[in-house]
């Protein structure tokens, strides 16, 4: 059997492994454009910081061996053609049109095919584009040359177009390179993957290491002689020495879609669980392939290493005639940024109302251990659920506190379908050092079950600050101690410690609303239950409390 | 309503707070033996070792708030009656005979009554246990007597007797306080809640850090005038300034065996998924109650904070009339051990075989993040799996690399009756300084896929070791680099590096079974494809290497 595998970076080296395990006599063979193989690309924006020294280290396995077409050919008996770029499928001779570096061509016969063709980030047509110092992040020879520009240089103005994934991380090694740093992104936020309020505490976060955030802004032009000087926005101009531009990545489906394979609607190409594409001996996987939404069973592109690795194994399984099936992904996502950690998994609030949920969210900010371990570190959390199934829908997480193991709890309880009452039983690992006794995730679940259960009624801290510039009078009731609100206040506020509020009920005005909050909101949700008990009845809990009120946001 | 609960640290005051949420005219009343309510016990290690500071910061809410009788009775509407023991039930009349420390003595009618009498740590009968500054470590004056026996003196000889929870995290605390310690266990091993490798890993860090690790060795005797001096034991006599006797925790079940409610067979009290006992007016929660192992279906006792506020919550909602049902645990639990974390949930091997499965098991050592991460810390793994259904029965983790997470997700999977498959292809959270793109876990959970799958056969280092020591005659196989074997070797092993193997097949014996190893056992794996490939019948891979073998651990 012989097998042709284009793309020789993660999802196809790994198939080729798994064939080679699988089916001793298959004859396989590896094409790839690059010169280099199987190289974690997701490690660059480390190798550009200086975390990862080298970049030989990003192409070894973790025992030191460079992955090259040697270690290939001995010890996955796979042949490797690099520099070399496949131009053509012929599906019905079933043959591979390739052509390297020297200009030599050859038709490769295949049995079965499996494209890994990974994804592009194209430059945007702007003008000025083709300046000098306007980079993008494909790869190791792209990681390169932004390190020679701006490492001799230090404290030059450096401009991120794009504030997703790449963008914030190559943001982090700019400004620790001594960068004088501006991210543009065009939507109101960076980092569409969280809901806004979470983007939000990351872009404050931002700002407070110094990095200039500018949002809703779009780049109109680049300018310069030569060498990119400055980059003209409908918000003003920015100078700039270097720019990166991560306005994100598409799919490599251009081969698949001259060969006439189907393209999902993504445009990635549409694949079976078992990674097949509309022609039946032909694979894809990796960023090149079309995946589901686990929850919403609806096609979804979320190109990560991780997710090709499943894919190259489930193809290679399916090719060996071995049964498996690839369920499908959650949008499961996590960057660094400086101090703080960014995840989600599953829905978006937007999303999961998009997709037709009853949502019920709550924010839940509290320390990610006991408030007495001096490791103890904020993190907020939000969580997004459908009223009707109780299911669980997703999850977001950040600041300092321990974001990445909460959110792959929730992917567990998302992979399982699980409802909010499920994960508040949880049994999770507990000990002082780890988790508070009641973890975060489980507080969370506990207020989305009072929510649901008609027991709390919570009103978001931007719905609050609409009210209130709407004009509509209510009581907005701050229970923290005098020293606390000695600290931060919301103005207009009135404080009476939980404490003392049974006994100071006559100092609230029974004629209009209630709404209720604290640092985290635990206390409010109290307050709520002692005011209702006393017979108020417009009284709601604001969300996450004044830690996740806009402006006094934690910075830090 | 009255409702009366006894005990006041944790179980019993989540109850109050949530009855009080739940019905505004229910009268709840908290009788407490002790001075202080609501405290968290769990830090009390970190309070001896002054990582927290003030035992005041283990009684506070985050908020800084102390949770005494004032508290309780202003915000969560809970009359509190302290140093007060409450010393039988009556069952007919419905009344709890209470004594206070002034000799008073009442009877509270009850309505509902809650037990939440916690956990005993009695001081075993062993000669000479009453000689001073031996301690147990039930509560916050324990801890200062403690702390007031150790930091005056700082170089002082400490033994602890009983390598469990408590024990090793005091162990850590002893340590840093500059104590000479030993740990004397009785059993082969300390941590019996871990498998033996794992819990040698363990002792190895332990000793490692300058701790003396005493196992299978039996307390005698406590020497001394007055004061303790010397621990004697079957293997030799300890010097011993200072005594923790650790050995474990009993359920506090007396009252409610007395009252005749029925007791289960782990001793603590019967309860059902309500929590209630076998009197549908008493209900039992905490460290009094007995769980249900959520995997075996069969009685546990696994007494944590994190249990007891869940089901303090259950007890509320049964008695207020909200349905809710308490799943039962997993055994899931966590230590930190100096710089290592020690992790586990559902069953160990032993337990597995026991409950009947056909246990298929392995070990998975590797970095917990990309090897090019210079965060990137070693994570020993070790999964267990029933072959008939493929599900997931328990994990164990330790070493210095991210333990806590991973042990989380597997609890999850457990919750869900997860099989490997569907671990193997979870969305996790990958970004390099977080994880690997092919998780340890997910590593993990397809080694347990290829032995189902009959790909491959492993062997444990321990039977190696037993197999040479039978004299039996075998090739040990290190397929690492010449480099990586100078670092180390086992003796005898033959090397040949895996990128060599495949020219070099003639060196090997084909009359003798082949065990194949490398640093982790992933190029093993490879290897022994290579060897099945080239017509060899008789070949093993060792499981997790020679990180997992006996003499040659990492220690720290």
């Amino acid at each position: 059997m012989n097998v042709v595998i284009i793309g020789g970076v993660a999802a196809g080296p790994k198939a080729a492994s798994r064939i080679n395990r699988l089916c001793a006599d298959a004859k396989v063979t590896i094409v790839e454009k690059g010169e280099l193989l199987s190289y974690a690309g997701c490690g660059l924006p480390y190798y550009i910081s200086g975390v990862v020294k080298e970049s030989k280290e990003l192409m070894t396995t973790s025992a030191g061996t460079v992955r090259d077409t040697a270690f290939f050919q001995n010890v996955k008996n796979a042949r490797v053609l690099n520099r070399t770029e496949a131009t053509a499928i012929d599906r019905t001779r079933k043959t591979v049109h390739v052509r390297n570096a020297a200009g030599e061509v050859q038709d490769l016969p295949y049995d079965k095919l499996i494209l890994a063709t990974g994804a592009e980030s194209a430059l945007p047509p702007i003008p000025g584009i083709t300046l000098d110092n306007i980079f993008n992040l494909k790869d190791i020879h792209d990681a390169d040359r932004i390190k020679a520009a701006v490492e001799p240089h230090k404290a030059i103005n450096a401009v991120i177009v794009g504030g997703g994934l790449i963008g914030v991380e190559v943001a982090e090694a700019f400004q620790e390179m001594g960068c004088r740093l501006t991210v543009i992104e065009f939507l109101p936020h960076i980092l569409s993957i969280m809901d806004p309020e979470m983007a939000a505490l990351v872009e404050g976060h931002f700002e407070a290491k110094g990095v200039k955030i500018q949002t809703r802004t779009k780049v109109l032009e680049f300018k310069g002689e030569g060498r990119v000087e400055r980059v003209v926005t409908d918000r003003g101009e920015f100078p700039a020495d270097i720019v990166l531009v991560a306005v994100g990545v598409r799919p490599s489906a251009r081969l698949a879609q001259e060969a006439g394979l189907v393209i999902g609607p993504t445009r990635a190409i549409a694949v079976n669980a078992q990674m097949q594409t509309s022609d039946p001996d032909i694979y894809a996987v990796g960023d090149c392939a079309e995946k589901v939404n686990m929850i919403t069973g609806k096609p979804a592109y979320v190109p990560l290493g991780s997710t090709a690795n499943k894919e190259g194994r489930v193809a290679a399984n399916a090719i060996c005639g071995m049964p498996d099936a690839f369920p499908g992904i959650l949008g499961s996502a996590i960057c660094k940024v400086f101090d703080f950690t960014v995840a989600r998994t599953g829905l978006g609030e937007k999303e999961a109302r998009e997709a037709g949920y009853d949502v019920v969210t709550c924010l839940a900010p509290a320390p990610d251990r006991p408030h007495f371990m001096p490791t103890s570190k904020p993190l907020f959390l939000k969580l997004i659920a459908d009223r009707a199934s109780r299911k669980l829908l997703g999850g977001q997480a950040t600041g300092p506190g321990n974001a990445e193991r909460r959110m792959d709890i929730v992917a567990m309880a998302l992979t399982a379908g699980m409802t909010v009452d499920q994960l508040a039983n949880a049994d999770l690992c507990y000990a002082p050092p780890y988790s508070p006794a009641v973890d975060n995730l489980i507080t969370a679940a506990n207020i989305l079950r009072n929510i649901m259960d008609g027991l709390m009624s919570g009103i978001t801290p931007s719905d609050v600050l609409a009210r209130r510039e709407g004009g509509e009078s209510f009581t907005l009731l701050d229970v923290r101690s005098p020293a606390e609100v000695a600290q931060m206040r919301i103005d207009g506020s009135l404080n009476i410690p939980l404490g003392a509020l049974r006994k100071r009920l006559g100092d609230i005005d029974r004629s209009k609303p209630v709404i209720a909050f604290c640092k985290i909101s635990l206390r409010g949700y109290e307050a709520a239950l002692i005011l209702k008990q006393a017979g108020f009845t417009d009284v709601k809990v604001m969300d996450g409390g004044i830690l996740m009120w806009p402006g006094t946001l934690l910075r830090g």
